[in-house]
């Protein structure tokens, strides 16, 4: 990249990474089509007479990845896309997976998991270590297909919604001896204007009922739910991500303001549970101004930083504006493809240097204090909140 | 302007412009006190002890307009006021508005028709082609009044309401046999969070009875009306502009995020409609996030850009983010005032020419992917969405 | 600070500052928890393992007040912190305050009045005039228990409600009398979005009863009440300011958007009354869009130019997109520690010079029409608005 090399961009090159929130990437060869639906969070092709690849994420693409796969920087689509397709998804994977040089993962388990790697095998894949982040509303959604299993019609009755409560306890109380902390898509299954307390049980009975009598596709979105589910995350003092903000086009994005939650967090200062805000694009500034007034919450702007490409460092400027140093995190939110995790890292490590570089030059900041404020964002800060450290000394 | 030159802007310069949402100019001299009113979106005088001059689009016109004019760069708003009265009305809206190069006018003849020139001798000032947006409350109006005028009193019964929704459809479709697109004001009307679906029969009927049992004034701001009117609009798979954000003080801004619209263009995604999302200041972000999610979504941030003058280049940037390249238009939505046109395709062509000299000098972009970017912002991605094509061979 | 020379710097040094909003300075000496808990909107400690002062706050209290105090430039929060002891909170004060420059100070004296200074012994140590800007949720809360001391308890009945809201007023008028406009803290206490119209007499008497029956603290933070205040001002044309935005954390930020202001400030344009809305983080562009179509509405981004420190140039080029320059204010809403007025005061001035540099650098803007800005904003438009003029001839 021309003038990515500035005074701090060495320094922070060296550093290791801790993406705390991404997903499984796949291991199957992509068709041109596939290729490009991973390229946005739209679940339609481009408008007719257009291309994904004309993109910020897709111009990063194909300057950035096409030379780690031998292609030419800015070739076109197709030649990027032959170049992908001769050296076979494996070493692709590869390629692009080492080349984002990632020391830890935070792996959300919880999308497509059948289309995807798995932590273990994705932290091979990247030469990283893989924890696992459990999804409460698929970890629910499992319990109650295994139920189904076993008795098929599963009257929903209140014993069977009783029974479907107590038997999400176990499972998650297992992996939550492994996994660094939960995840929960609200945002996408009803919208972040829930309510804050912690739903009576009458309610949460009620409402696993009703639940319990849809249909096979059993999609958990009963804000009560939800609700019982962060509560249980709660109880158990966890870290709690949050989707935030822009992502999918079935998320109504004005319900997705983190400032919705703020009933939620002042409620929970006590708790010993915490709160990491995930990508938080368009409400950056909302997502700062909370983690600066709530000391049990954290954010990052991933996902953002991919799909803002050349702005990126624009981004990430302003999630520094008002958040304290301590509360920022870093993750790529990539899912399926090697190209978002490699990108995503890159893109983050150029725009925080940049930053640094714009303190050090314009208000003269000291090498040491950049090198301290790079750390808590590349590595620290996560390492501190989810109790993790893959560092070698 | 200094340093307007760059590396990117002379390639610019040279593209043919589509200013897709414009409306006419106004051919009588204007007072000092009408000049000031045209070049602000207040429809009041400024504050006591200030003018109107002292503002972003104020210098634009001083430092911009005054040399077209054969005043001095930066002079007085006095001395520019007098420039413009020594050359006449007719004289200064020829000069500005060929200075602003434009080669095809979308003009929405909905508002204050009488005191602006329509489509035809709008091109003919600006040596553009001019095609007509049809704004859907006007035309509306427009039968009512033609109603009233033919029957008075006209008696609000539902005979009369099934008549009127009858009759608006016969100029609509002849009006669409020529123009480009719809324009609706929803916005200002009533706001951009009404229900999506398609009103029932029953519903409008009683909203129209209503409608034309009003005092002579018959403004139309019921939102099951201009429900019925969108859905008229999107049958006819039209291109349908939207007033988004920013604009007269008549608007409820915190009404006019354009998430309030996600329903809508969920809803829409099949029909053939497409969306025109306009100004959408200061939701640019939440409109590239749509434009980017839904297919038939597009959008631009002409107003905005006259508005915040120095400071456009930032929100052409912000456009940029999240929006494929290929759903981006231009537009001036100037008014009255030959300066607003002029101002706002040189302010649109330096802010892209800015973006663009940044990608290629911070991120390595290619002369000709550059020049492909701005050809689709200045022409292309406006004549695909019109299919219209001016251009000279 | 490094290349804060630049071609306005100088210029805008040199000029006087009317900063229209601040509270008064704390003058005994602060342990290191006080003085961080000071420089934070949080009501509670910095999380585990951070500190406040990894924040933007932070490094420019060690970067630009240390050399003040006589140690070093960028060192550690204990030297500072030492620095800070030995000089003593007298000489801390004076050393800051007199290094702010300002020459005129609206203060705000309804929060925590007995920890902090009031208006006269602030302008002496600051060398400025002090003028007092009244509370009016703290001067009605005051009236409510001087009420209760004289009788307690106080029967909640519709005579001694009459009688509080008849009280009211003569404290009012005299303080008026002095002061140059009142405050209201409805954000924090309701939120934005309450009524615009002026409540009905039994309305008022109603909410009055509900608050003179609360408990000792008596908070008033009914809306009824609130809009009741408001109005008493609205009635004296007053210049009522009102907190907008971020803030500590018992705002909930979503109901603090000032375009929910939208209705009252449409109600009273014609009032004599006048808006100055604080802060406005992160509302910049919608508190300049209410600035430029109303025109009795002025704001300034006091408080988060402190909070965004290295990015409030940003800030405040932002707050120039769509306000008219002649309805732009300064404030450095410093409350407590003498940090926070040097640091506002020098953050405000830089950046305003970065911005004016740029206009001149990339927009040609003259000398004479970059001080005419810079001297509104610096003072002028707050001379102008409040009707007092300190400087010196």
């Amino acid at each position: 990249m021309p003038r990515s090399t500035n005074s701090q961009r060495e320094m922070v090159d060296g550093l290791p990474l801790f993406d705390h929130h991404c997903h499984g990437v796949i291991e199957y060869d992509l068709s041109a089509a596939e290729f490009e639906s991973l390229i946005s969070e739209s679940s339609r092709p481009a408008a007719p007479g257009t291309t994904r690849f004309d993109s910020q994420i897709g111009v990063q693409v194909l300057s950035q990845c096409a030379p780690v796969l031998g292609a030419e920087r800015f070739c076109s689509p197709t030649a990027y896309l032959d170049a992908r397709a001769a050296l076979g998804a494996d070493e692709v994977d590869r390629r692009l997976l080492k080349a984002a040089r990632l020391t830890t993962l935070g792996v959300d388990t919880g999308h497509a998991a059948g289309l995807i790697t798995g932590p273990e095998r994705l932290g091979e894949l990247a030469g990283a270590t893989a924890h696992e982040v459990v999804r409460l509303e698929s970890l629910a959604e499992g319990v109650a297909h295994t139920m189904r299993a076993e008795e098929n019609p599963l009257p929903p009755s209140r014993d069977n919604a009783a029974l479907f409560l107590q038997k999400l306890e176990d499972p998650l109380d297992m992996r939550l001896a492994r996994a660094i902390g939960v995840k929960s898509i609200a945002a996408y299954r009803y919208g972040l204007d829930f309510l804050a307390a912690r739903p009576a049980t009458d309610e949460v009975i009620a409402a696993a009922v009703e639940f319990l009598s849809q249909p096979a596709t059993m999609r958990l979105d009963d804000p009560v739910l939800i609700r019982h589910l962060l509560w249980l995350a709660i109880d158990r003092k966890q870290v709690i991500q949050l989707h935030i903000g822009y992502g999918d086009d079935d998320v109504d994005l004005h319900r997705c303001n983190p400032l919705l939650l703020t009933e939620l967090l002042r409620t929970t200062r006590d708790t010993g549970a915490r709160f990491a805000l995930l990508h938080c694009y368009p409400f950056v500034r909302e997502a700062g101004y909370l983690a600066d007034v709530y000391e049990h919450v954290y954010f990052d702007v991933g996902l953002a930083i991919n799909y803002t490409g050349s702005h990126s460092p624009r981004v990430i400027a302003e999630s520094l504006e008002l958040a304290p140093f301590g509360k920022i995190l870093f993750s790529t939110d990539a899912f399926g493809l090697p190209e978002l995790y490699f990108v995503g890292a890159q893109l983050f490590r150029r725009g925080l240097a940049e930053v640094l570089d714009y303190y050090q030059r314009e208000w003269g900041w000291p090498d040491h204090y950049c090198r301290k404020v790079a750390e808590l964002m590349c590595y620290d800060n996560a390492a501190r909140l989810y109790g993790v450290d893959d560092r070698k000394n």
